[in-house]
């Protein structure tokens, strides 16, 4: 057992089963022991496939299990509070996946569960191990492009989600469960928000307005620093899978991103024609597998979590003056975002 | 001279003369057969360097000339309202510069004063006649991307105007003189603006500053229709000349904009590496010339002008709407853009 | 007048008459004061449509007028030995289209006759005035690449031509009329060639076997210096016109050539997709233009032309021996091309 | 053990760790059980990296282990003769790293042992296992390019190997080592080929002449069908590893290929510069997985080779047809081509 680190994972959505899948058979120094999924027989059916030695329908069963000494939390964000802070009881080294949580009171919550603990607790947010990502912030990090002042990114699904997941008190809606990401990104590449202002609607998918949720926003941001930046996000771009960003500075731009999949082109009497990346699986696949490893390979040799707790708070609360902006009408200050009461 | 129309150009700084060498040379059916411009001494160089039969220090002089049928303003913004009330007394038909004027006031006396004289008034907005805008349009007509949804574009210079043109009196500011090209994109693609929120700094030339100008915006816009937008306005794209759009809707999205000036990449071991578009001159040059030809051709023809001045006007409160909310830190809605008692 | 250069025009077909409007509207310091055509009423209507003042029949009657100064000849390859002879006979400046001939005797007493009257003598090959070849020649004179040690070059047209005009006899077929512009591109980049190997077929439109042309060719250059080439012939791009370069030198290389006219791609669920440059009008507008007046301005000021009848009679020879290699079915030496007994 | 291919590795040279590493942990339904590589302690360093249970020194005692059911063989082309005689009369399924043999009369006896015994066996060309080219395949038999006439296949290395591999006698040299792959792409998309012509010299590394090889190549191909092809081939792009097909049919082309690694472009004062693929480890590096795990499947399951060793000698003759052209030449016909008595 030496210098391997024994998995288990908790949630076998579809994500988590690709998560599964790397831990299983392609994370080095990683050992599947055990998964546990809510519904009933997926665990079971999952362990048999890919060989994994435990299976429980309950993540408390998992957590109870003392060959377990890490954790991948892949459930639904509204079970992440109760999951994390079991985990954490039962002095788990946490991976959990994004985002944190729907409210700002779950997380710190969650955070302070962790804390207490002294467990080892990683965020997931792939686009930081994504190859293109990762280029630039080395790039710009040299002084490519000098002093960082303007950004816009980007993220369009090619359709949306089933209706039953667009409800805002599932997912947090379209600004929180997608934007989350961008709002990450923003913070590597531009550092802290002060302030965003959000505008929506349902511009395509009119089924989504009786559930509370809409399919395209534009987000403006201010930081800290006063730089720029703007997030786009959208449920309908029909052709593929869409995510990009653009970093400007004082001497100079970089641009992420890629819509080719396979590396051919076709020229015929309708013009030339490539195809596209289709969906977040493909697009980020590599980055996935890059995640998990990164937390295996901190688990293993000690030190700090590369996405904090306080990461993802900090995402969490750029989303949430968001929402409270597209509600309002006007700018929200991030800091104007508390825990109710 | 059946057929030709005589055209008399007033303005001969950079942009004029491009028009004048344009009216001297290529447009078909026009004679230039004046040209005028305060500066003493550049109308005669002009004319001697171009073979026009006349010239005039001052604009009243070329209006007061019989053989002057038509006149292109080419002169400084907030000399427009002047020059135009005086070309309609003198019964000329009137090509004028974007932006039609630096206020809502001038602008509605400029219109004004051509209905009352009842002359032919086109307006110019030089991205109308592109070859990539113009078939993007005719593709979203034809129904290639469903219905349009929401728009993104961009204006970046590849460096800042000289200090004295940032003056926000003279030329409007970034967001007037450069977004009004956006905010008239907007308008083609997605109908009439409802409300502009604008974000904005001195992120790239801290000179800028005591001029009392910013060199980088992002506005989002929300139609009327429901539509979202944003325009990306920047001064410091310093690796060349950044015009683009992005028209996205329910079935796919078109994408305008270019970088490529000479169709040569070059691979060394720095990379793949290919050239920009330098400036609007370059970027812009057909345009500038079809959409004088296009005034020609109308004058000529008789009919209704492509531009009118209800479209610039349209423009130019949006450009209203957008530095009121850099202002006031809220969103405008364009109904609130009055004529200042 | 001074100044002005009075030109004739020779041979109003598709492409003697983008010549004739260049020369009637946008070359500086032209006139076009007369064309001809043997075909009866073109030549009247040409001038008709753009004013030019005189029309001719008989290409000798427009050279018998002594207010030609120069003329540019641009009638069917098969003419152009009678035409040039004629023209030097009549002490004009002498601009002829591509290819020279199609026998290396016809082409050796053009020259010869130009050279023994002394007047300036001046051959097309439109690609040496395009943007993407001369940004290309001036990287690679810079050292960008190196030493060039292989070339490719390719031409595709989107169609067949006419097949009354495929005759070999007429056009010289497809290595001679169209593959003379990849041969002078390959002296320019790589210098003189030394052997040539030609393989070819009829391989998309089989009505060209009973006229004896191919549709498509691939022939391999050696160059005197030990460098290599391939050019690569081909009717059946049915997409649009694809001209292409690519220039490898020790230390990086060189890509010239697009296809997009529009600056526009369109995602949708068939993919991304771009248009192409239709035809060698749309892609060479400019090349041609630039060709004209670079004549105008060689004969106003004097000095040398700059493609010379020797630059034409070496392109001439390679095609004359990849026209041999493939009948042959072995290399040939461009020495082995004689004039026949 | 049921259901697991345990596979034992002969040759831990660059690309044999490579199918190692991937053997060892990423194919499924394969257990790497041995490995042996002449050079002594090679074979127990990757043993022990990868936990491998086995190692040996030569490679006839790892065929002597009853525990091999099938073998990969990486080792230099020079020795596979002997190691696939010895592994078939061992009984063991083979997978073969291409190119089969540098002389015909070699393959012959290895394709004769091999059916003697019977025992499956494949041959490695990874490219028909990269998506680009797999699309491209999929798109040409569903009919989009119509008939394929013209084929161009391109190979380029960013520098030459070490001088000791350049001699044509361990390697085959440059047209049989590197070409063999392009041959191997021509005879999928245009069937047989009837003969070629090459053309190649030392253009960029002097020091190569006296090994007796060349750096860069040009081979004309005709096939049986009287389509036409060219293969490129060179050691210099400096710049990155530059791998591209373009298949041209009646009714459109397909071009296959690529150069960014990351998906980021760099605007600077320098201009758009993207990356490029460094080597063929990063550009093919999920061919060799999938081609790997290809044959493990296959040996599984039963059925015929993806590629055989009769595509293995199609492809060599090929190569050593184009070897002859350059020693004579003059166009070789393949038939030519015999075994040497």
């Amino acid at each position: 057992m030496s210098g391997k680190l024994s998995v288990g994972l908790i949630g076998l959505g579809r994500l988590g089963r690709v998560y599964g899948r790397d831990l299983a058979q392609r994370v080095l120094d990683a050992r599947l022991v055990a998964v546990a999924d809510a519904q009933p027989g997926r665990a079971e059916s999952f362990a048999r496939e890919f060989g994994v030695p435990k299976w429980y329908d309950g993540h408390l069963e998992l957590l109870a299990d003392p060959d377990v000494e890490a954790v991948a939390i892949i459930t639904s964000t509204s079970t992440h509070r109760q999951v994390v802070i079991d985990a954490a009881a039962a002095r788990k080294a946490i991976f959990c996946e994004k985002p944190i949580s729907l409210s700002l009171e779950g997380a710190l919550e969650m955070t302070r569960a962790v804390e207490e603990v002294g467990v080892f607790f990683q965020m997931a947010f792939q686009r930081r191990f994504d190859a293109g990502y990762v280029a630039a912030k080395k790039k710009i990090d040299e002084g490519a492009i000098g002093t960082p002042v303007v950004l816009t990114s980007t993220s369009r699904d090619p359709f949306r989600p089933p209706l039953e997941f667009c409800d805002p008190k599932v997912s947090g809606g379209l600004i929180a469960d997608m934007g989350v990401h961008d709002f990450d990104v923003a913070r590597i590449f531009l550092g802290e928000v002060k302030s965003a202002h959000a505008i929506g609607g349902v511009l395509a998918y009119p089924e989504m307005k009786p559930i509370g949720d809409i399919d395209n926003a534009i987000i403006d941001l201010v930081f800290e620093s006063g730089g720029l930046g703007a997030v786009h996000l959208s449920r309908n771009a029909v052709f593929g899978y869409d995510i990009r960003a653009e970093i400007w500075g004082t001497k100079g731009s970089i641009q992420i991103g890629y819509h080719r999949q396979t590396p051919i082109l076709m020229m015929t009497e309708q013009g030339i024609t490539h195809d596209v990346v289709p969906y977040f699986m493909e697009r980020f696949e590599n980055a996935y597998r890059a995640q998990i490893q990164d937390f295996v390979g901190h688990v293993l040799a000690g030190g700090q979590p590369t996405i904090s707790g306080a990461d993802a708070i900090a995402a969490l609360r750029i989303s949430l003056a968001a929402n409270a902006s597209l509600r309002m009408g006007r700018p929200v200050d991030v800091r104007e975002i508390e825990v109710e009461k």
